[in-house]
């Protein structure tokens, strides 16, 4: 059976050896560190879902492998149809609704997808032996349900040059030695979110490259204990607030996610774990293609979240006495139809996807990055919403000590409860969960991830302009205009 | 064969003996009525492409009846599957990119799909034999491959009062005799598109409906030249442009729409074509299905239309010579951008369509109204990035007359040609093609009809708010904040 | 008396005998032409409220001269003080909510400021005598309360080129000859509004020059009827409504506003009416003071023109029956919320000018291009807004000759009445006013005149770029996070 | 002399004896307390630049009081003249700029000048002799250079009833007991910032009144330390990152804000700080007053905060050596052109502003409430322009721990810097402002407290609605559109 239930998935993480630094130390068990663990809680969910007892959850949460033909966690499938692609972003709103954080498994079923169709590819041109490595770690991942980091961001240094033209040679990450067996890498991956939580991490070139930057249009995996390999946690807004031991200041208790710089110092990459090496003409579609699945993903995942804080945002009003104000109301209805527009735009590029010639499904590449491109403004303005709704009191609200302050306790419920009915406990719950979706620890996750992830919103602007056929469109319009150029 | 040719469907209107009044007074011969004639040809391409050369198209233009395993113009399908759900929108975008214009026949589409299922469930709880009817009638016009139109809205008198509570009884379309070979029925529809160009109209109750609206809760269908029907045709911005026999002037001399209110003034409709007749209880089934069909329609047919503008746009700023300046090629991105979005929901709401109870397919309500929602405001941003980027001229170009004028001409081709080697006079066409979509007769379907067609935007927001199943959402909130409640 | 009523300027244009073009005819009679008149009747305005008996407009309307210590209309004033200049945009509102239209005497109020300053710097720098020369120009516009037309945009040709390498030389108006008298000049102007309902034009070069585009730089007066120059009216949406007779149909069947092109086919212009002959380096001076002065215009004509739109829309509210509802009301507070943005960014950039060398005051140039920069969004909003608060009759409304058609009347009286006792008449045109300023010839002036009029939004922007001191916004950042840099 | 010195008002808040809880706890000393102390800090800069070196701040900062002949700081003045407007917006900006944050000192400002003329009028009418008492406590302040606290929200409970109707009848603050030689009130006002910086408090009622509510109706002064008064203060996001006693890591190291609940645990008043007792008919004067000051006073102090963010967005595209591209340059215009909206209409409201019966100048209501409603949007916008240009980083930024760590140190040396020559510190320092103004502690100011202080989004609405003359605005459109009703 290829499925891990939550529980060995902890287990499994607790038998590796990773290098995780935070605040300028090494972490020594990052699985039950209180600022990382929420982020572990996130990925679990992944699996307790594909292993529960809710058979629709189960039937959305899997996928039979094209590689092995057992059932398996959708995170590791090649999609084989575009009801694959459409149960993917619905796997994802699900697993956004139940978390409200980010659940950071998708970047490697992304990595995955895109690796796989570009490996074809190459080998078809240049005769290598690339996606026949990548369909066995694939296989290994499907049956051992692993769970993988896919990482592209590189420093970039100076963006204005190519990698080989930057002063320090490793602001991109690159082969620093080539051997019979493989080859050492040097460099650094940013913003990776779930590295920490991850058994594997699958690397990939992060733009177009041109023939002199070969050492650095490299793609191959390794895990995440790798010698060599460590990472440094960034800190988020209102991270030390898990320290506290508190729960209702958090806002989330139970579920969230984190992010890091990952340092490859010099690791060794045995041949059968790599999937480019110097094929600079393939960068481009790697990229693209990753980037594609990647911005399809947020028209699930954000939406789930968004469906939380609809919902928080409701009970919020509903707690203040005000939830049958016209205008509370229109709210709430302008929040669900920008979270519902992010929506159709993950199904429609989804519905829309075409085969490969490797054989898995590609999303619609201009509907993915417009999707995208809406999920890089809507959950701003919907955060916004959430705050009106909540009333100032998510800005000013009291912390959990002074509720339980022997002083202050009652003083907290008397004047934080309100006139229907409602505990002072609960409106601090709901007031910390906004705040934490719009301003803490959650926002980071909701709001800065969904402008940059996948790609800040000029890349998708870029993107859109090349597969929107403007001369087609031009075409069009002369035809009706009944203009005639010589 | 169940297909007509354009040139054939012109020859069916000409025999039909309609009753058309426009500036007071009776058209004699509508077809070839300068006003109404690029109305005609709009629907006319519905028949053209359908039976044409080019195989893409008729593949997409047509389908395989489900009543009488004909192909059949998809205009007059009974939807099988998602697939028709999603071919509906692109065979709909496709025709706003050909006619840039609105062809009118997917309201009888829409109302074939929603009076199908819905006279199935009234057959199913009151034993009557709706359905049959309502079968026969389809296999009819696809059979004859007739243009239906069909009717939802009332006059409504006033608003705050139900149909049978206004002064003026025939506020609202009505039975005012039964016989026993049929009904006799009173009353008008308003914003009729495309009413003049059909050969059948197929009415519907325009609201839900109480038990004291029995007479209200009608639908039907007759001839459009039925004896006590006749139109009187709503005039449009730009609409007498058509009467100067010039081409540049119109900016789209080809295509348009007309909207007219149609009068019953007492018209006999036989048992065989009633569809409802006092199940007052389904008038809301009814309406919501055929809106939700029309909310779909405008995420294909405004964006086949905005391909045309968007298309206009870049030939205005290739004609200033300013096509790569950043702004310009940001603001075209833009216009992309949004019209690709309510493209996603147009798709969406298809790929997520679900079987009725009758068998055919009916999208997903939630989706469609978000759909329509967004329809109701890009296409006027679209328009405003359009006007800024054709410039200031579309608002004060010289006329056609201008530049034929013997002494004004030569001016207008000196001072309206640019230096990069365009003439006068196709700056002119491109810049009236863009002022009659933003302003002209083509602006009431662009803009006017994008607002208020299929329901005006409070219309969504009510459904939105019926189908985005608060409650759950704020289960999901609760959960994650560990609220208990009492 | 420097003062003349409405109907001596009408009589005062009569004497006139100006060579105006229109459909590729000459015009005999401008004043009489149904098309031109609304225009006329726009101006007239600005004399009639200025010597009428609310003595509160009086007040608003005139002001004392600097330059003759006379009782001046404040559209010939310089201004002396920033109340001045908060006086002329209440009185551009004034005269907006009274016309609904473009009243087009301004651009000659804002030349007259930007020339005023700038003569008095280029005679600083150069000994030239052209600010004299102005006074005594501005002396007699006063004295005889003259209407004159500030004229800017030449027809540019190839954009991407200076005005010396274009293919033509005539793209930008030029002096093609010196006299030891005077000079005479060649070339266009396009865009302009109210030409043929002024006395005199008063012409400035449209953009920076360099050393080699001497010819261009050039500034003068003329009388409108002055020997070789002539203009072409542009056509605007639903301009040949005026031709039929009717009030209903055309919305503002009272006021308008005209566009032409004027072609300079070598007019001889006398030493003393040059004001600028050569000095290519105060080109850029001229335009950015005249663009600054024009746009803190349109934070007041079109906020009037917008009272006019909001108060119709709340009407068709009204009529609709629907007043009450709740987003009908939020909808009309939006509208005003936008509408008083617009004012107040254009009475700050009046409150914070500043005083030039030559004495008349200047507004805030950063304010000034913000507050142009929103009204080339907001009325686009506010259109969309009234089209929505108007319902869809807005799109299908019946004619005027349908409501007194023997036939068609008692039918158009029954069905476009509504149940709350509204005649179909006033319905009609409340519909047909927000029709005018949405779509037909008021919406050249209130949409498209707002996008493009002095300057399109990308030139607003370079400005603010250039105004909004970036480099010290960097310093206060830099200051607050404590950066040190080498 | 009246004016304090920073340090002396610092040691002048030693002498005090507040009673402050934080974390269930009393805080023994607020002044030098690390979460509280930039608070303090910000308040300091307003007498700091008031008795500064800079003669430019010194006159904007000061005035001549009207009570006492003498030069007073502003922050305690009666508003004399629309300069004076003009000028407290002008204040507020710089005061923003020099800190980022919310410098607090406005609202006692704004209640000073609300009640003052409010007690005028109550004078007028009831005989009573409020408004000397409060001249004299204003000439109290503006002697001693008090800060004060303006004090209006209450907990209010259930929101659908009126303060007596409510079931804790503490819900908003009242009398609860009347002595020959004052009141005792009991109750709490919540979202107080800069309360337990402040020497008095200015209690006011904080919405409409009726007859059964005169308990409610009441407005006084005490010193912040008087018996039975204490406070709660509330947590921000971020605000024990202040205790890691980093610089970094908090982004605004020496400013912020704070706020709190404010119990009134039966506190006496003297009958000569007794402002209003019972006259609930001038409550909403009262209201509207204080609330329109303070919605005029977020155009001045936003937009000197938006100036720092603009500020950090521009040095974060500098250091990620993008500053060129033009979609950077054009996002820096949108945000510019946003801030300077605001500033508009803080400015125009101000030079509107009319003088009410007690001589001091009231701004004009309608543009106050426009101008916070632009204020309820534009900073959200602005913060995700600002997160956009800031990179993803901003979002995943390492420690100032891991900066200094010494493992750590050297790998965040090498890949947070970039390759044009700005270390990793100062990119770290300014994404940090960034974060602290987007999602941090500075974020709470700039953007929940745009949102909600001075009244939530909907209070300004219903104010537009009722200042906007929408009955007015109807009468111009009936007059264009002549239209005659019976």
């Amino acid at each position: 059976m290829a499925l891990m239930t939550g529980k060995e998935y902890i287990e499994s993480l607790r038998k590796m050896n990773m290098r995780v630094y935070m605040f300028g130390k090494k972490v020594e068990n990052p699985v039950d560190d209180p600022i990382l663990r929420p982020s572990v809680n996130s990925v679990r969910m992944t699996y307790d879902l594909a292993t529960g007892t809710n058979p629709e959850y189960v039937n959305l949460m899997t996928a039979v492998s094209n590689l092995t033909g057992e059932r398996v966690n959708r995170f590791t499938h090649i999609h084989q149809s575009t009801e694959d692609l459409v149960n993917k972003v619905k796997m994802q709103r699900l697993l956004g609704q139940v978390t409200a954080a980010c659940f950071q498994r998708c970047v490697g079923m992304d990595a995955f997808n895109a690796v796989y169709s570009t490996t074809y590819e190459i080998d078809q041109k240049c005769g290598t032996n690339y996606h026949e490595n990548f369909r066995k770690f694939v296989a290994l991942c499907q049956e051992k349900d692993y769970t993988v980091d896919g990482a592209m961001t590189d420093p970039k240094g100076d963006r204005s040059l190519a990698p080989h033209k930057q002063d320090d040679p490793d602001m991109f990450l690159r082969v620093v030695e080539r051997r019979p067996d493989g080859i050492v890498v040097r460099g650094a991956k940013a913003h990776q979110t779930g590295m920490c939580n991850s058994h594997h991490v699958l690397v990939m070139p992060t733009q177009a490259m041109g023939p002199d930057d070969k050492d650095y249009a490299v793609s191959f995996s390794c895990p995440c204990d790798a010698e060599g390999l460590f990472m440094i946690i960034g800190r988020q807004s209102c991270d030390t607030r898990k320290l506290e031991g508190t729960e209702i200041d958090v806002g989330n208790s139970q579920f969230g996610g984190v992010e890091c710089l990952v340092v490859f110092d010099d690791v060794f990459i045995p041949n059968e774990n790599i999937y480019m090496n110097g094929e600079y003409e393939f960068a481009t579609m790697m990229v693209e293609r990753f980037a594609g699945y990647h911005r399809q993903s947020y028209g699930g995942c954000k939406v789930g979240v968004g469906d939380v804080l609809i919902g928080a945002s409701a009970v919020a009003a509903d707690y203040n006495g005000v939830a049958k104000a016209s205008h509370i109301k229109d709210k709430l209805i302008e929040m669900i139809h920008l979270n519902e527009t992010m929506y159709s735009c993950g199904i429609a590029c989804s519905a829309e996807g075409k085969k490969t010639a490797s054989g898995n499904y590609l999303i619609d590449l201009l509907l993915a990055n417009v999707c995208k491109q809406n999920v890089t403004r809507f959950p701003y303005e919907m955060a916004r919403i959430a705050e009106d709704l909540a009333g100032g009191s998510v800005g000013t609200c009291l912390s959990e000590a002074d509720l339980r302050g022997e002083f202050t306790g009652p003083w907290v419920e008397k004047y934080m409860k309100n006139g229907v009915g409602v505990s002072a406990e609960n409106r601090m719950r709901i007031l910390r969960l906004i705040e934490n979706l719009s301003l803490g620890s959650g926002a980071v996750g909701y709001r800065t991830e969904s402008l940059h992830g996948a790609g800040s919103p000029q890349a998708q602007r870029v993107m859109i302009a090349r597969q929107g056929d403007i001369e087609g469109k031009k075409l069009l319009a002369k035809r009706i205009a009944h203009i005639k150029e010589d």
